[in-house]
């Protein structure tokens, strides 16, 4: 961190915009979201703001009902790769899931981007909530707990495969005619019960030493998986109450594994609506909110909550009962049935406004406001306790980023809350994360103590 | 094909150069091998001088010993992206693996690629040779039949994904709030003994229809597998006689496989070390094996035969029966096999000898002459049934390949061999290849017929 705390703000591109009805929106551009200029210009404008990194999530399956939204899905870190072409600065991170993936495949293709792209590398890592996804690879989709154990041992081969190399490791001795030194090039032969990987990884360590890790699980599971493993750590919270009691929870989770709680960075997502007064602001989200397709709404509400509204009279009262706790809901299910429970005993609305709330950012705070009135919240959240940063959420691209970064990050630079340039190159940098110290490096200067705790070992925590 | 026939050229990009010595020249650049600009000059050279495409080998693994050479690789879909960030023209041909890949994100992965690139990507189908791939992936590397198996199933899969987006599905209707058509959608439903996957893929149908397939397997089983599915096809030939057979063999079963047998292309490697003398070029070859390590070619020797020759005397003459046919060798070595047996057989080398000869290229064509020279040779192999097009192999980069294309291309160029100037914008263009047509759609105009062969039905046959 620097010497003054500064909020972190990353671009979460979703191509043509977060709000669901982002492509019948006149200024999105839903005809471009499979060429690269546009998110390149995307990023390119998020760069200009000094943002700290572009985000991509991610499913292997397609989601949502096609007929009514845009639904494909370019690879993201091919998309990021098009995306580091042409910035210098702005940290990559591309979401890829522990459940549908090759730990081998994964951490060469992160190493590959933390390389090409001079350290500015991040892994979103997900199990994958969409169950769609199992068919597609021609098996049945995990249940959670099966997920996190997949998951748990994918992470570490990942993370060893990242040390296979320690930094010495080319020599290029053209004179000797010695490439490498085979003694600092490792096996790591960890074997699980669910995945195994020999190694070394055919790519040498990474300008960062390891990309960062990101984590966005907010099941039980997943709030416990991040604490253990996660760097940064995105989240759905519509309340300054609510995101304070996920703050200091997590940070006292890290806090119990050994790990310091200044490495663990929460970024709540936010999507706003700008506008020059707060009527232009109101008037913009409603103009979204009539572009909704309720069909879509109602699918959506079934695939995220388990529950048919269907029946129900577009324009009644919501019943308060409909969501209440399932108690056999296991999965990351329960944590989106409690953000529309949340809604509709606080708020009380029809069915319509319920579909409207959720078609902003699929759960995340909404804001509709004057620039001034965005920055506020913002400050309020990250000075509170609330947030170290923000996963920037914009209802369509480019103009909605490029409204926040034209018009909110000034504000919160004459503050002195964010960054007027950047002072590091790669994302490690720009985060204040600390680069990981290398396993094989420091069992040779410093043998292993067993009784020291997992996530620690793995984890650097200031010895260099 | 274009009303005169001309010659595909790629660049097979393998840094810091083909030669296994590379890496030691003074003009290599073995420190530059994990900076995207690397590649991007190299690209920019090929596209300059008109290539049809550059192009990556691969394998999951660490090969080869990495103490005597550089060893490691980059992802090559991302390396690709990145050249394509820069280039307009050339086509992007990457290998991936059949055996260590998914079918579903690896389809996802060149149909973005083919997307970002405007149309031009092209995927080398490998079933991965390298026995150490296994354990990387933890399981023990299949046998070449359960390797051909899985690659016709995967092959069948990444297809059939392809065409799950059929030409119109895509609407755009903001007035409406319709965005897709879902009966121009498809599940693919495929179900074979080792994989499976329901689809449709997320990512629409490409510019290309679908990414132009290639094949380089030199063993039986490969063979029958590039002439069922390659639209283009890498060999390894070492004279024109061999050249000659390979051609004629491979165009004959692409026809009993009722394919046109001029939609399957035949490039041969060829690694040319040029100098404006005979003897400039001798030189300078001579000057590559003169930095081979012997130790690090022994290895290599053991790693693609299986024969130990460590305890043979550097400079006398390897025992003609060493590489004979080994009767239970039933995968891709025996090829190897057979061409390291002509060379012996052919030239009586010495060890040190024959450890020149396959330091050069891995066991490819090698010619050290003049610009005229090699222009001659590789128009005789075009003009003569052995080649429609050259894997151009340079021993390093960059300086090695913009010697042949500042100095022979123009030659071809000027004996009509070569485009002056490229006439398409896609991969498929550039190599007179049809766009396949697409299997929903003509099953919606025109049933499938049960009694045409299954390869036809796969790919494109002129009905557009």
């Amino acid at each position: 961190m620097s010497a003054r705390r500064q909020m972190a703000l990353n671009a979460f591109i979703f191509p043509p915009g977060h709000h669901e009805a982002a492509w019948r929106y006149d200024k999105s551009q839903p005809e471009r979201i499979y060429d690269a200029d546009y998110y390149q210009q995307i990023a390119l404008a998020a760069e200009a703001a000094k943002f700290d990194a572009v985000f991509f999530a991610d499913s292997p399956s397609l989601n949502g009902a096609v007929e009514f939204n845009a639904a494909g899905r370019l690879d993201p870190l091919l998309t990021l790769m098009a995306i580091a072409s042409v910035t210098e600065r702005i940290g990559l991170i591309a979401t890829a899931s522990t459940t549908y993936s090759q730990p081998y495949n994964l951490a060469r293709a992160f190493a590959s981007l933390d390389h090409l792209s001079h350290g500015r590398a991040g892994w979103n890592i997900v199990t994958t909530d969409s169950a769609a996804a199992g068919p597609n690879f021609g098996v049945d989709h995990p249940d959670p707990t099966d997920r996190y154990e997949r998951a748990r041992e994918f992470v570490d081969i990942v993370t060893a495969l990242w040390d296979s190399w320690e930094e010495e490791a080319v020599l290029l001795d053209k004179a000797a005619g010695r490439y490498a030194d085979p003694d600092k090039i490792h096996r790591v032969d960890i074997r699980g019960r669910l995945l195994a990987s020999s190694g070394p990884l055919n790519v040498p360590r990474t300008p960062q030493g390891q990309p960062v890790l990101v984590q966005a699980g907010a099941s039980n599971e997943g709030r416990d998986f991040a604490a253990a493993h996660a760097e940064v750590i995105f989240t759905a919270q519509r309340t300054l109450a609510d995101a304070r009691r996920f703050y200091s929870a997590v940070k006292a989770q890290a806090a119990q594994r050994d790990r310091d709680p200044d490495q663990v960075l929460i970024l709540p997502g936010i999507s706003p609506f700008i506008g020059s007064t707060q009527r232009e602001a109101d008037e913009l989200e409603q103009r979204f909110n009539e572009l909704t397709v309720p069909a879509y709404g109602i699918r959506q509400i079934a695939s995220i909550t388990g529950e048919d509204v269907s029946g129900l009279d577009l324009d009644a009262p919501v019943p308060a009962s409909l969501f209440a706790d399932a108690g056999d809901v296991t999965d990351n299910r329960r944590s989106r049935r409690q953000v529309v429970a949340g809604i509709v005993e606080r708020d009380k609305p029809t069915l319509r406004t319920l579909l409207h709330r959720l078609a902003g950012a699929r759960g995340h705070r909404v804001i509709a406001g004057t620039p001034e009135r965005v920055a506020d919240e913002l400050a309020e959240w990250f000075l509170r306790g609330g947030a170290d940063g923000f996963n920037v959420m914009p209802p369509y691209f480019p103009g909605g980023l490029t409204d926040f970064t034209e018009q909110v990050v000034p504000i919160l630079v004459d503050r002195g809350l964010f960054r007027r340039d950047y002072t590091g190159t790669t994302l490690r940098e720009h985060l204040g994360l600390r680069v990981p110290e290398n396993r094989f490096t420091r069992a040779r200067s410093n043998p292993p103590r067993s009784d020291l705790p997992r996530a620690d070992r793995r984890i650097g925590t200031g010895h260099r």
